[in-house]
């Protein structure tokens, strides 16, 4: 359900309580921060210890004030805390900046499930405990203990870390990134990340959402809220290398560790991820700054060779392409620009090239199709510095292209990099790392057009119903389905299984009609490796061999039944798994099978729930697409096959919540391009 | 043969031929720049229009001087430099700053190597043509149209772009590098990167040598250079993304990418190769500003914990690891360290650190035997920004340790950072780029090492006797052998070949011996796709029908060799091949083979020569490394039958030049770890 929070984030006074004259001291910060950066509603100040403080009166406590108190902020003790929350009668938000609660162990754990009942009860909002505040540049409003006020922009900022976001407003300066709204979320006891990027989605300032997260609550939440909100997100996901994942008993568990889940939810919500910090802010620099993001060609403009060159390279293997340049633009080019420079992409326009030459290129640009045109600029020796980064400031607004300046260098740059910043314009320090950037954009954009076209295949594909075979199974404590009763399991979803017959303990083998040669198994929770203790045996040609080889296994493992089935002729090994992820719920696993699965581990994921149609995206962009496209004549696997396969595949997954992890390993793809199933693992 | 190049690099006197007063042209630049910045030797200017020049007398021609001429700089235009030099009596050295020679096609290429040969007939060193110049800071020399005079250093930079040289120096200043030695080696006629490499190699002020390349010449020169130097030297190599590759016909051609063999190379070298712009600055700090890289263990101690969780993300699948403490050390640090504050790694200190909480924990580091100790600083409210930099530029001076500084900020760190510089400490900015650099060093480190101890295994390992099988096909003026011919030439390098027959056109089948089932196929050079026109006949069960098959294929294919071989049993296919490069030489490529070869791309590169150590080395380094180890109680291949495949392959490789290309596919695995090459395609 999404709060109301309005009053929290635009609220016309504010209580502190905990307000302090000590200075250096977080109340006092605060106080000062509310005070003095020009915030134009009303403030309280509240502590029992005074009556007077910093020249405004104080009070005792909250509900002295008789007017409606839009925010109250808590710079008091946590043990004080939940009490005076408690207590107050006429303040319907918070922000807990106080520290000592679930960050602390047990007894703040205790502390901080107290508080969030108390918020129940109340109906009231809190933001933290354990945080930094919020500011909102555009209210003046720092109510928060980071220092000064940023200028006011269209970035909104929700971290996990309140320490990243001093930092990150300390950057902001010298990278051109101003903020509409700034969170710090702490805790997230009540109010987490989604809350904050639902409110955002409408707020009218903002044009970005940032977040630094180092943990995501629920994961199916965040994808529908992200897929919900047009406005770009960027995420920097913090948290890659867990040193601790618990022992894990499947190949689909080991393939899937939490932070390609992570990639693969991003990827479904359309949101971007940013790979480190530096990435983050050319991110935020980019979709802040420019706003066409659609047929992802690019052009360079430099006039400097080397640098040229290194830009060129960071293409490789990009979604993004350097455009090629119609014979036109070509002729055009050649028309004024010298005869030593390059008129293909990128275009040199040599090392004395004056602003006149780089305003002359752009202009023929204009009616190239390429939306990105990226300029680089060093200062040689008779550059004119300045007059190129006035021509970029000046052209940026003119242009129907995103004009994306990389000046290199240092002092010699410093007058146009000035410039650029007196008309809001980001410079990019280095090719490279702006070239990455625009390519995750345009992976996520793509991505995103797909989100947007699912929504409707999604309600309620999935119906619900309850299986025999797992309920039993569960009612006598087993901890896995046998192959036969998986195998059972997996024909009544039409997830299409070898041809196996099942010989319960002590059956013969005389009714089986069945294609030779054949394999026989053991099929039993108690043999784990069949191989080893003869429980499989390849190759059995005839009826007659079966019927002794039964009979020799069956004395081998008493009691325990056998599976007959055929030997396939196939042309490729997949594996088909599900792993349940804690945040983001059920994930399908699929990609390259056999022996060296995990060696190569060529596997994609999907976030559940899917449609045919995102399924169908997915295969196309995944690891395997190959086995999907003509190779020397010849398609290895059917794609609309395999879209049932994984559709339904989900459908068993979604319906059937006791299962924790499937292992379909092998699933092979046949001679004429099918798909079966030959050993199916189903834990509960 | 190594150049006496100490004149060049310190002239005791230069003239300037183009000398000029016009100010903005190269010539006065150049002038300007030798006269202005305080070189202490002799300067003659000469230009045939003046007697007098900017207040000097002025020269008409070079021979007019009666002093013997250390070093000329040539700014006269390309069509009049040839005949200067030629002309000259008393100069042995030239720097040809003039463009106008092989850059410019035809005209010039012609012109360039006229002058290459009036160089070698004079015996004199040319650096350029169509270059910058050089700096050498130490000596206040500013030989080049760069302007100003760079702080003195220890960085020799090469560079093949002239641009880059200037967009360097101006960044180098923000970013704490100084110089040594500035060389700009323009078309690189006669003077080029290994010769620039081994003067510097016993260059005393020189302690690092970074160059910039597009191109290399002579690669297995390159090679042996880098390996002789024990500095560290760090390439950033241009021109990853060659759209103009032309068509190969081989698997082997296709994995061996231009770029791939470069990594390779540069592996062999022992050079440290930069991945792009920024990489090169930042590894060009740590190399030229920490010394110590042998154990490669790291710690983080920070202020803020978001930092702190990013830069642990930068260690996932690093070579360089996070230390794990002892408990000693843990204890030591819990003494002095706030109860919530994190004793593992990273070492959390908490926003409220101030420098002594910092010196406290480094103090107790030192007793760890983690070399690199990256100390992250926000500002947060009450940080002490310069007394924590005051402390880091310190205690760097008194640690064992690499003391790295990653102050992330804006303004409110500036402090800090200026006081880092004037104790001559570069800060860097962003975790991840510097841990990304400290990993490419540190595997950089250890191919080093190899390369060391590998020298003296090479010397001429390899023979050169003329194969009879090549000569007589090249004879012929044929392009590739066939596979009965190739077969013989691996079976006399104990390359290991399935046990073939060969049954030359007419030929009945009736005496051989071979275990059967059997594969039949036809060997000639006109069938190209055997499977496709009934060229391949798989598992032929026994002689009668062995015999009439050869019948049918000797109708089908008249005049034509057959080949009979036993079907093998195997493990993995795996590829080998050969690739010639244009720069590097000889190149084997081996990996996993069969029909997804060119999806998984799972190859790696020997550069040749190779000894069976560097093989070894390469093996267990490479990406079918798990073949050779144990897994689930079982190992693929054999290792030290592998070692000798491609150690004899090599052999066959080094002897037989006339060889362009081998695929040997698939190289099986037998089910007994051995080796046998099923189908071997040699074009000549």
């Amino acid at each position: 359900m999404k709060k109301n929070l309005e009053k929290l984030f635009n609220p016309q006074n504010i209580a502190i309580v905990g307000a302090s004259e000590k200075e250096g001291s977080v109340g006092n910060t605060i106080t000062r921060n509310l005070l003095d950066l020009g915030y134009q509603g009303e403030i309280f100040l509240i502590n029992p210890k005074h009556d007077e403080l910093l020249g405004k009166k104080c009070y005792k406590e909250l509900n002295e004030i008789e007017t409606e108190i839009d925010l109250a902020i808590m710079v008091i003790p946590a043990a004080f805390v939940n009490d005076a929350i408690k207590k107050s009668e006429r303040a319907k938000n918070f922000i807990v900046i106080s520290a000592g609660f679930s960050e602390i162990g047990d007894e703040g754990k205790k502390r901080e499930e107290e508080l969030k009942k108390v918020a129940e009860e109340k109906e009231i909002n809190i933001l933290g405990p354990n945080c930094l505040g919020m500011i909102i540049p555009n209210l003046k409003l720092n109510a928060s203990f980071a220092a000064g006020m940023p200028e006011d922009g269209s970035v909104a900022l929700i971290s996990q870390s309140g320490a990243l976001i001093v930092a990150m407003l300390d950057m902001a300066k010298k990278e051109q990134i101003k903020f509409s709204q700034i969170f710090s979320v702490g805790n997230k006891m009540q109010i987490d990340e989604v809350d904050l990027m639902e409110y955002l989605a409408s707020d009218e300032k903002t044009k970005v959402i940032a977040l630094y997260l180092e943990g995501i609550k629920d994961g199916q939440k965040f994808i529908q809220a992200a897929q919900k909100i047009s406005k770009p997100i960027i995420v920097l996901k913090a948290g890659r290398s867990e040193k601790s994942q618990k022992a894990i008993a499947s190949h689909t568990g080991s393939l899937a560790g939490s932070d390609e889940i992570i990639n693969a939810a991003f990827e479904k919500a359309g949101v971007i991820r940013a790979e480190n910090l530096e990435d983050f802010f050319i991110l935020i620099k980019i979709v802040s700054n420019y706003k066409k993001f659609i047929n992802n060609e690019c052009v360079i403009v430099t006039n400097a060779g080397g640098p040229g060159v290194l830009a060129t390279d960071a293409f490789k293997d990009k979604n993004i392409k350097l455009k090629d340049f119609s014979n036109e633009t070509k002729a055009k080019l050649r028309e004024f620009l010298p005869a030593e420079s390059s008129v293909e992409n990128p275009i040199d326009v040599l090392g004395d090239a004056d602003e006149e030459r780089y305003q002359k290129t752009l202009e023929v640009l204009e009616s190239e199709d390429a939306e990105n045109i990226i300029c680089i600029m060093t200062a040689q020796g008779q550059t004119p510095v300045g007059k190129i980064g006035q021509l970029i400031a000046d052209w940026s607004v003119k242009s129907a292209k995103n004009i994306i300046p990389v000046f290199i260098g240092g002092e010699k740059i410093e007058e146009a990099v000035e410039i650029l910043k007196k008309n809001n314009i980001a410079n990019f320090e280095f090719p490279k790392e702006l070239i990455d950037a625009l390519d995750e954009i345009s992976v996520c954009q793509s991505a995103g057009e797909i989100a947007e076209e699912k929504k409707s295949f999604l309600k309620k594909i999935f119906g619900g119903k309850k299986n025999e075979i797992i309920k039993k199974a569960i009612e006598k404590n087993r901890k896995a389905l046998l192959f036969g009763e998986a195998g059972e399991l997996m024909k009544s979803y039409s997830v299409p299984v070898v041809d196996f017959k099942n010989i319960v303990a002590n059956e013969s083998a005389e009714k089986l009609a069945i294609d030779f040669p054949v394999v026989l198994k053991v099929d039993s929770e108690n043999v784990l490796h069949k191989t080893d203790k003869g429980g499989l045996i390849l190759g059995i040609k005839n009826q007659e061999e079966l019927e002794e080889k039964i009979i020799e296994m069956q004395k081998e493992f008493p009691g325990e039944n056998l599976i007959v089935q055929p030997m396939v002729k196939f042309e490729t090994e997949l594996i088909l798994g599900l792993k349940r992820d804690g945040s983001f719920g059920p994930v399908v696993v699929f990609g390259l099978g056999g022996i060296y699965t995990e060696v190569f581990k060529m596997v994609d994921f999907l976030i559940l729930p899917v449609s045919r149609e995102e399924i169908k995206n997915k295969i196309m962009k995944s690891k395997i697409n190959f086995l999907f496209k003509e190779t020397r004549g010849k398609v290895i696997g059917d794609i609309d096959e395999f879209i049932e396969v994984l559709f339904n595949f989900s459908r068993l997954v979604m319906d059937n919540e006791e299962i924790k992890e499937i292992d379909i390993n092998p699933l092979l793809i046949t001679k004429d391009g099918g798909f079966e199933a030959v050993d199916v693992k189903i834990i509960l």
